[in-house]
Order: C-alpha cells, then structure tokens, then sequence
C-alpha cells in the first residue's frame, strides 16, 4: 500500500452528523474517489461544530495522515468554524481574498438578497492557502500544504458544492503533485447459497494475496468476495484480476452467480431473453417482493409477464386453480401447494415458466411440524414439470425470511435456466 | 449536556466503510439513539479492519469518551477482528461462553447448515464482559467496563442485528446504570403529501421551542416531525409532548397519517379491519411493491387478500377484463386502464376494495405526451364506485418513482377509507 505521499484521512465537521439527522454521504463519496485515485486512507473522524474538537480531531490526523480532508462548517453561520479552527491551530493568519468578498457579493445580488456582514466571511483563509474555488455556492475551500508533507483541503457540507469542487480542483491537483499512483480496479464476486464463512475457508489462501487483494463480505443475504488490483493503467489493473477471478468463480461453482451491477434478477433476466422465455411468478408469503424484484430491472416487462399475489387462499383456488383438497389436508404450505402455484400461474399467464412460493414469514402462525421459517418454492419449466424445494430459513424476522424466499426462488430458476 | 458519567463515541469497524461500499447508516442510527437518551455525543471515527488501526482508535476513544460503542467485526472471517483488537488492548484472556456455542450449533442446524471452526470463534469475549444478546444472527456482542468508568459495547455490522440488540438490552441497560438522566420521550409525526420545506414554514415556530423540542426531518417520501421532552418520569415527557404533537397534527390536516411505527400500510391496515372490509390490488408498474409492502404488516391476512400483477397487457386483459379497445386507443398508461384494473381486481379476487396502479417507471418508455414518472391510480369502493388520480412524480430514479406510487397508492385508499 501507499503512493510515497502518505494516507489521506477525512474529517466531517457537522452537529447534525452527532444529532444523526442526516446520513455521512460526504464521507462515503470521498471514501470512493479517494479508493479510485488509489489514496489509501485508513480513518474518517465525525466532529461537531465545536472549535476545540475539531483542532483535537486535527491534531490526531495530523499524527497518522498526510492529506486532511475537511467536510462542513465554511458557511456565513456562527456554527461554521472549521476554517478559523484551522488557521488558529497553525497559528497562521486569516487573509481576505477580493475575488472571493467580489463574487459573493454578485451570487447574492443574483438572486436579489442583501448579504449580510457574516457572509463576507467565507472570504478569509488563512495565510499561504490556495483557494479552492466553489462555483455552485458561495463558500470555498482551500487546499493547503500547512506543513511540508501534509495537505490539508476544506470543503462545504453541502454534497453538491463539495463533489463539484472535489472533481474539478482537487482530483487534478492530486493527480499532478503524484498522490495517485497508477490506478486501481476491483470487482464485486457474488455468491448464493454458500456461507460466508464456508466460502471463506474455501478460498482462505487468496486473503493473503497482495496485488490483487481478496476481501470477504456478507450483505442481504448474498456472499461477496471483492478483487482490487492496482496498475500502472486500468486495462493493466484489469488483466491482473481477471485470472484471480476466474479462479474464485470456479471455487464457487453453481454458489457463483455474478459481478459489480448484476443481480439475481438481472442475471435471471439475461438468461430468460437468452432463451427467448418468458416467467410468471405467484406469491403467497412474499406478497409481492418476487415481482418488486424481477422488475426492478429496467426492460424486464420483455421477458416478466406479471403475476397473481394469491395471500387468501381463495385466490389460490380461484386464480391459480389450486385444489380445495390439497389446501385442506397438506395445508397452505406444502410441497403440493407450491407446484400447483407454479404450474397454475404459468398456465394462466401462458408463460414458459412459472414459480410458486408458500410459506410462513411470521411470527405467528408457526407450528412444530410447520414452524416460522419453513417455505416451499416450485418451479415449473417449458417442458410442463414442476419440482418444489422445502427451505427452512430459521426463526429470522419476517422482513428476512420473506426476502430469504424470493431470492432463493430467483437462485433456483437461475439453476434451472443455466 | 452531560449525564454524569460523560459522553458517548461511535467506533465503526469496516474496510467496506473506507471503500465507500455501503454508507454508514449504523452511525447514523446510533447518533439518534445517543440523542434521545440524552447521551452526548462529540466523535464517530471509522476504522478498517484492522487490529492496530483499531486499537488506535481505541487508545484515542478512551481518552476523550467513557461510553465507546463498537459496530462491525464481529463475524466469523479472519477480517472480523474487533473482538481481538479489544481484548488485546485490554490484555483481557479471552473466554468462551458455552451458551452461545449451543446457540451457533442451534442456528446453523435450524438452516441445516454445519458450522466450520472459525463459526466459533464468535463465542468468545474478553473475560470479565458481559454478553450482549443478538437474537437475529449468530454474534454476540459484549457489555464490558473494561476500567472504572469506560464502557465497551460491541455490534455486528449488520444493521437489524445491531438496531435489535441497542434496543433490546443496551437501551435498558443504560438507562438502569443512570447514563440516561431524567427521561427523554420523542414522537415521530409522520406526513404524507406535503414538502418538507412547506411544511418546516408552516410550522416554523415549533422549532425555537426549548422543551419538548421540534425538529423536521425528510426520508423515504415521507416527512417528519419529531418532537422531543424531557422531564422527571415518562409520564410527565409524554405530558408535555402531547399538546405539541396535537397542534402539529392539526397544522398537517389530511397530510398528517401517524406517528413512531405506523406506516400507511399498517395505518390502511387498522381502518380495513375496522370497518371489516377486504383489499386487493393490481400492479403494473410497482411490479409487487405495493403487495409486498401491504404484507410486511403481521397479520396483514385478516384484511389483503392478494392482487395482479399485470406487468404485461395479456395479464390486463385476461385476468382482470382490462378492455382490448381502451388499452389501445388510451395506452396502458391511462385513467381508464388504471379504473378497469382496480375493478378488474376487486371484481377477481371478491374484495371490498381494489386498487390498480399503471404507470411509466423509467427509465425508457416515456414521451412527451406520457413522460417517465406518469402514474395512474385507481381504486374502486365497496359502493362500486372507481375513481383514478393522475400523478406526476417527475423525472426521478426507477426505484424512486414506484416507490411514491405505491405510497400514493396507500395514502388514496387511506383518504378514501377515513
């Protein structure tokens, strides 16, 4: 790790980041761009509009980072302090910049309001600062070597006037003075049906690699593995993913389903125009969140013909031509009922395949022999079968195992289509 | 400020965090939590997973804070080191809870998954720390004063398990030792239909209150007020916020649907059983989404009965008698459809009402005439009376745009019911 210049270190300054009253999106998108320029960077620090905590939070960055990142707090308001906070901890002097004291009074006469005396201070930085100019408000930052070796950079906390000033000043300023060495590049492995941690110990001897890297995480039920490598350019970053990639899929096998952007139902999606098919879903304890999730993909409407929630199961009978006599002896969730909802929505949609889910989300209305947690997902295919799978996703909140279902009923098409 | 026994820090473990991956919605969670305890609250620092950087964050945390929570890094991969870093820190032994090994065995048979070596690892807390439940996962987390006056609590990064474990034992646990002087009480008004930047004029001078405090807040479509008190006991919090809260639900009107963990489904819900009457609805463009936020309500079966989802003109026509001549003379995208699909659906599944959504969700498929964030909505009474709304929801995101119509969808069948 680490480009010869040092790591690069964020400070969002904000009450209302302590108060909780907003999301750090600031923080993030720097966490990204700063990942994307290969600036390695190894802490971020939230801090209120408080002068000392910030100069202590200062002082601590200025122990482990070389490039200071400041978010927040250069308004016109008494609560924006981060740039005398600055200045008083270097003991440097504040400067009036004309052009800054010239602009602000031409963005507030644009919009035909006064400005007040406090807004003229967002013309003072301290003594030997760039500026760093912001041309979609009127506070700017600055960008300032304070010491030899450390870089610090002020931006607003208002994320469109910090983007905008972080892509057109600071990214080509980091650029020049080499702080981005060569590029990187990463790609997102998904996995389902596999464990993190089985997927882990099946793959432990990559963790330990150094260009490309390979790192584990879990998240809404699927299992990730990210590869980043770093080159002189991307297509070099690139082909030394690429084998390492190859690699982990294959470890995977059918667990493996795809990269970055792709889904289970954007891959469930290409596999279904591939084949020139067409899917119907019904849903009994998912209410729904099949379809929400097949058509959040833009363009599914040419290959997801719709499909029946059938909740009661009058609409199952009614709908979906389920047999009274099933639903009465096997019971709503039964293997039955899940083929019978599959083929029932395929024949009434006239779509080559059909999925049924059935099954109890709590948390009432489990039982020992048919406890929370237990779903059955049929599928029935082009060729007129039908086969369902019993699924036991455990005592889980209902939010989770209704999406446990829907994604295990993508995963099984998606094996079904492959 | 102050309770006492000094203020509160915010550790985020997670090298996910400082790629900019995922937002950091656990500190966010947590800051509001911290605020309405009455905890103060002065630094987050967010640190990647690893043993010396966090240790070092530690080292700082324990010089400034006497309450240090810690997300993340308690899984069952070589990168989730939390644990470890701390118990080292604190050169702590550390100890395995038999209870909690029973419980991981338990968790992974109840998905019929055998847990490897490293699963167990989980089970083990510095010796002296007191376990801190997680009743949806297989981590644990720890309640620790590791010194006289500094404690520890550690979370795993997945926010449910993290928000269910704060609420089911740190919250109590807090309150019971005296962090939480006095009492706070909140409310959360919610409104439906209104801006924020409307509504925060309307009600303007509600925010200068001193106690109970107002405060707006904008998320997911909805706006919110959240009114704060603190006092003595509960019973004299709530005492104070509920003149407040009435004087803001009357400055709202209709917009105003509910408050704290009232959703429009559950809110829609509560007058169906009511008036013992039945729903069902037909989606196109939502694609499920409003089924499956109708049947995120436990028990939501006593009153939705199911629905359509008629993503393709076929399914309009043939499941809900949508007619051929005005699907092509007006488009699929119109009032009339939107009217004959929330008949169509009540008529199918014999409900008392039907809603049918039909819109253009982007990001194709819009014109000039019928641009992307077009959306009909229809719904059909127990009278046999059906009326459709136009709704413009603008050039957003596809996600965005069903999104406000399944709510709009909710916030009409509410009107309509109340």
């Amino acid at each position: 790790m680490g480009n010869g210049k040092g790591a690069a270190e964020v400070i969002c300054v904000g009450t209302e980041l302590l108060l909780g009253d907003i999301l750090n999106g600031n923080a993030r998108y720097l966490a990204q761009e700063l990942a994307a320029l290969g600036i390695p960077h190894y802490y971020q620090t939230v801090v209120g509009d408080n002068p000392n905590r910030i100069q202590r939070a200062l002082a601590i960055a200025c122990e482990r980072s070389r490039l200071i990142l400041f978010t927040g707090g250069l308004g016109p308001t008494p609560d924006d302090l981060t740039t005398e906070a600055i200045a008083d901890f270097f003991d440097a002097p504040l400067i009036e910049w004309p052009n800054v004291v010239e602009d602000i009074r031409k963005k507030y006469a644009s919009i035909g309001v006064a400005p007040t005396d406090s807004s003229f201070k967002q013309a003072l930085q301290p003594q030997g600062a760039e500026l760093l100019p912001n041309n979609s408000g009127t506070a700017p930052g600055m960008i300032w070597e304070a010491r030899p070796g450390l870089v610090l950079m002020t931006f607003p906390g208002v994320p469109r006037e910090m983007k905008g000033m972080w892509s057109e000043t600071s990214v080509p300023w980091l650029k020049q003075r080499g702080w981005s060495q060569g590029t990187f590049a990463s790609r997102t492995l998904k996995f389902h049906g596999i464990g993190e941690s089985t997927l882990a110990e099946q793959v432990a001897p990559y963790f330990e690699r150094e260009n490309p890297t390979v790192a584990p995480y879990a998240g809404d039920g699927e299992v990730r593995l990210r590869v980043t490598a770093r080159a002189e350019t991307e297509a070099e970053a690139i082909a030394l993913i690429d084998p390492v990639a190859k690699e982990l899929e294959a470890v995977g096998g059918d667990h493996y389903f795809g990269a970055d952007e792709q889904t289970l139902a954007t891959v469930v999606g290409e596999l279904l125009l591939g084949r020139g098919e067409t899917l119907a879903v019904a849903e009994s304890c998912t209410g729904g969140g099949l379809g929400q999730r097949l058509t959040d993909v833009p363009g599914s409407s040419s290959y997801f013909w719709g499909g029946v929630i059938s909740y009661d199961n009058s609409v199952k009978q009614n709908l979906l031509g389920v047999e009274a006599e099933v639903l009465e002896k096997q019971g709503a969730v039964s293997e039955v009922v899940a083929e019978q909802m599959a083929q029932g929505v395929r024949a009434a949609l006239k779509t080559s395949w059909g999925i049924g889910i059935t099954g109890i989300a709590g948390p009432g209305g489990g039982s020992d022999e048919k406890p929370v947690g237990l779903v059955y997902i049929g599928i029935a295919g082009p060729d007129g079968s039908v086969k369902a799978v019993k699924c036991l996703f455990g005592q889980r909140e209902r939010g989770v195992i209704r999406d446990r279902a829907a994604l295990e009923a993508l995963n099984l098409l998606r094996l079904a289509l492959a």
